[in-house]
């Protein structure tokens, strides 16, 4: 049985014993979720004063909410709640950024049922106002990453009925930004938001 | 005994019974707290496609969750935690907007402390980058509200250890915008947003 570390990735014994050891450099396998990759990004870029960008907590219906004397208050009952909106926004050079991101274990397509109706329509919205909007879209088995530009995402999203309910990864490399793993930020994402100013393309 | 609504104005029996009646349009008195306010306005302001403009959720820590089978998940044990930034953010004409909203009592000043450093800082790192940054300031007993700029904002809070802790109200007359309550939107805050990007004053 091999020994895998908590995340899955195998643990290469050889490696670990060996001083001299040649070293694959994959910044992604951390046991990190995407998320906890794009808040780490996040985090560092706002250390360095270049964005300020945050993921929204996620929204709680509370119903039962103890005050113990002398103790922070506990809550005892408690929904979650769908949000209105994306996870993430955030300015950047005076840009408004507005993105979500997803993952998929899928190899050749990304499924459209991971976005909701509802960060659809926010990110229209959005987009509307002039902010930068998108979509991070992992393929967890390849481990590859890409920012597909909003406007790109709804082009499928308003086609599904009649079409297909994915988007091919042929078309996400030529219409998204592939992110490669680095060591910080984790993933260096400012990079393709700079282009998308730069080809004015949301 | 005088008969009053739930929010404790009180019910003119009067007026009610009367067919033509002198009407004090007074759209604050509706029960609704300055969050309340600031909510329905950003509604309106969403549905007319002006602005998409949110209130964070709160954050909570998880620690216990059931998931009851054929049901939703209950959160049983969570705790609040410190937000790390301000309440609102949000995108309006291509700009970033994000600010706070708070309330007093007092009727001559508004006491700093109730604001939050880390509110204070966030509010710094989004001026920083380009973002519209201001604040509510509430006088609950005055029924006044004011929206300051944050670059205000933090000159009064960089030098409280030295001088006041609070912000003179004729201080933030001059400083500020006041907002008169309307009927839709409650407060028509954009209005003074236009101001402060006319005259580049965050």
């Amino acid at each position: 049985m091999p020994i895998n570390y908590p995340n899955g990735n195998q643990y290469n014994i050889k490696n670990k014993s060996s001083k001299s050891i040649v070293r694959t450099v994959n910044f992604a396998k951390r046991g990190m979720t995407l998320e906890e990759e794009i808040n780490e990004s996040n985090a560092y870029y706002a250390a360095r004063g270049q964005a300020v960008i945050h993921k929204k907590p996620t929204p709680v219906q509370l119903v039962k909410v103890d005050y113990p004397k002398r103790s922070a208050a506990v809550i005892k009952e408690a929904y979650f709640k769908t949000p209105s909106t994306t996870d993430y926004n955030g300015v950047y050079k005076g840009y408004y950024l507005d993105f979500d991101a997803k993952e998929t274990k899928n190899k050749t397509s990304f499924p459209l049922y991971n976005f909701h109706e509802h960060q659809i329509n926010h990110l229209k919205a959005c987009l509307k106002q002039g902010g930068i909007c998108f979509a991070f879209l992992k393929f967890t088995s390849l481990n590859q990453i890409y920012l597909l530009p909003a406007s790109k995402l709804f082009e499928y999203w308003d086609h599904q009925d009649s079409g297909r309910k994915s988007i091919k990864l042929a078309d996400i490399k030529k219409f998204g930004y592939s992110l490669s793993y680095q060591f910080n930020p984790v993933i260096p994402y400012l990079d393709a938001v700079d282009k998308m100013i730069e080809n004015s393309i949301h």
